[in-house]
């Protein structure tokens, strides 16, 4: 990669995906399921860029929509609504509309006030909406940290119990057309049997409704496939599909998979110049013209990103690479070993694909950086960066 | 406050700000300097919407930014150059230059290099650039919990020594005009003995460089003045005065205020409504349309914000409030004892006027809420809610 070209034409920061890599994820996980019917809706909350999506489009992907923007950002890069799926937990009488309306394939709930609420919208526009329940399935977490947060204390998802009755509120009301199942237990998971254990769990569930003659057709194992950022050891895609598809024997439902991190994380970079190197009595710093308003990663999570100066060479030292906001918790990496620098280097941190610009803000009045795309050897510009004018046009109006 | 009005019209989330508490504040402050001169530089960083500025430009306030933007901010509501300074640890060389050309009273340097590099600019326009440089006095955090993240392990400022030889060499040079120093030994103090501790050592040193010839103008003791976000006792803003006047004696400098925090934070409100009660065998959830994307601090540094039901009676119980962000880190209080709610109720978070809308993303392609301002018991616009087009206008022309 020439980032030194890319600088003399885009300046720095900027956001740099690799289309091609991302396709490569999306097929192979698409391939460990072809046993069965399966469909992808990438999860765009990772990132949501519209030329992303148009690409993932084009594959034949569905999306994951979490509100009603994300729902617009699907329908304006030509994705057809049955493609089209909405989740999270805080679905506004307006969204639901707009959903139904759409015609979108189903609605994710994670509570029954939130049935009750669709179905009274489903009235009011005199149609059935199809939905699924997202059931938190209690698996025990105590050996895999990553979701041992504890399923009992979050708020996502209703217990089976619940979800058993709601199904069959569901199946009798007018406006509400039960047609799948939805889980998702955690995120960068590295472990895979609590996925699979909660496979079979849903599966359970799945087969006791249908004896209600409730025939669910999408089941839906939402995302969490862990990506290495840090050099982990990456579970088998291989392994992940096998237990999936033996939870379930004997069932005839397409499967869903809600990939996010999985298909972005790791084929994203966000490049940016060293501004000073600064070494104090204790520490040295590299300071550079990205910082946390561009990547919140490191600050919100403390998440490792690793770091590559890729024209440096000569002894490395620790120090840590620090952002120009005013706050000791703008970092993007800690301690780390790097060559030493000079004003004007390029630096690079990798893995930045997913929850990376579409965290981004304009905190201390920083512009968010441009994005570009890298498909069959050739740079595109997917997003210009902003200019003042942007950051001020909802606020100049008001003045005095 | 009549907040069900305030909804009808402007629907929520929304942002409100009293703009008469914030006058009473920057008039509070200014009055216990009133011994001496002095000059408030309002830290934009903390809520830089451009109709706040205009009103406390009126109030002949100074304005200390941390970027190029900032500074586009205070000159686009009018601000007069001279009552503009420049701070941050990773200017560029085209900020630095936009600062020269703009003639900004002066620039806080931060390192060294950072004021070759502005010498370098000063010579290419041809100017001569007034510093001032901002000094790591190294007081002793140890009993201090607020600061106690370490002086010598943070980004900020140049060691006393290094200040003195800054000094001189700023003295000799052709491009450079010594004329303040500056000093910032953390944020959201409670216990302001380190800061009166920090101006004693400012103090002496400037006694040194005027025995050198170099005779400072500007004493800019930063900001850092806490609030109580959870009934925490508020220090005496006389007592804070005092201290910094009382290590002035016998120097003839104006006194540099950087407020933040203390101007706006109380001042501001994050209105929203509730959407769902959540009850789960171990927890119950309020879920409101406000989201960490709103306001980042909950889940950025754990604050606590004070939540109200302004409408609401009967019985409380513990309950976390949350948004509708996938992730189980998007809350804006955890364990709170309120009312029971129904969807639409009016929920308020308090405080957030400082570092609310300024952090806040598009994170879930999530629209950034409208901001309201309360001046002379009017209520009117000051920032639209973003909408769909507007998220979209940077990206939608590279499509394919």
């Amino acid at each position: 990669m020439d980032y030194r070209k890319l600088k003399q034409e885009f300046k720095t920061p900027f956001y740099l995906y690799h289309f091609d890599e991302i396709k490569e994820n999306f097929l192979k996980l698409k391939q460990v399921f072809k046993a069965r019917k399966s469909q992808i809706f990438y999860a765009m909350k990772a990132n949501s860029n519209l030329s992303l999506l148009q690409m993932l489009a084009k594959l034949d992907s569905g999306f994951d929509c979490v509100s009603m923007g994300e729902i617009q950002r699907a329908l304006k890069v030509g994705v057809k609504p049955y493609k089209i799926i909405l989740s999270g937990v805080a679905k506004t009488r307006e969204e639901l509309e707009f959903a139904l309306k759409s015609d979108i394939l189903y609605v994710n709930l994670e509570s029954e006030a939130e049935m009750l609420l669709l179905e009274d919208v489903a009235k009011f526009l005199n149609l059935k909406a199809r939905i699924s329940i997202r059931v938190n399935p209690n698996v025990d977490a105590k050996t895999h940290p990553y979701i041992s947060t504890g399923l009992h204390e979050n708020k996502f998802g209703v217990e089976l119990d619940l979800a058993r009755k709601m199904y069959l509120y569901a199946k009798n009301s007018h406006f509400l057309e039960p047609v799948g199942v939805h889980f998702h237990i955690g995120s960068q998971l590295m472990d895979f049997s609590p996925i699979h254990e909660a496979a079979q769990l849903v599966a359970q569930l799945v087969k006791e409704l249908k004896a209600l003659k409730i025939e669910l057709k999408f089941f839906d194992v939402g995302g969490g496939l862990g990506v290495s950022y840090e050099n982990e050891k990456e579970p088998h895609l291989y392994d992940y599909a096998q237990g999936i598809l033996a939870a379930l024997n004997g069932l005839d439902v397409t499967i869903g998979l809600e990939p996010g991190r999985f298909l972005v994380a790791k084929s994203g970079e966000l490049v940016c110049s060293v501004l000073y190197e600064k070494i104090t009595a204790k520490k040295r710093f590299v300071i550079v013209d990205a910082a946390m308003n561009d990547l919140m990663r490191p600050s919100l999570y403390n998440a490792y990103h690793e770091i590559i100066l890729p024209y440096n060479q000569g002894e490395k030292s620790l120090c840590d690479v620090v952002g120009g906001i005013c706050e000791s918790g703008d970092f993007l990496a800690k301690q780390r070993e790097l060559e030493q620098t000079k004003s004007g280097d390029i630096l690079v941190v990798k893995n930045a694909g997913a929850y990376g610009f579409s965290m981004s803000s304009n905190y201390n009045t920083r512009m968010r950086p441009c994005e570009l795309a890298l498909e069959n050897g050739k740079i595109r510009l997917i997003r210009q960066r902003e200019s003042f004018k942007d950051l001020i046009a909802l606020e100049e109006n008001f003045l005095n």
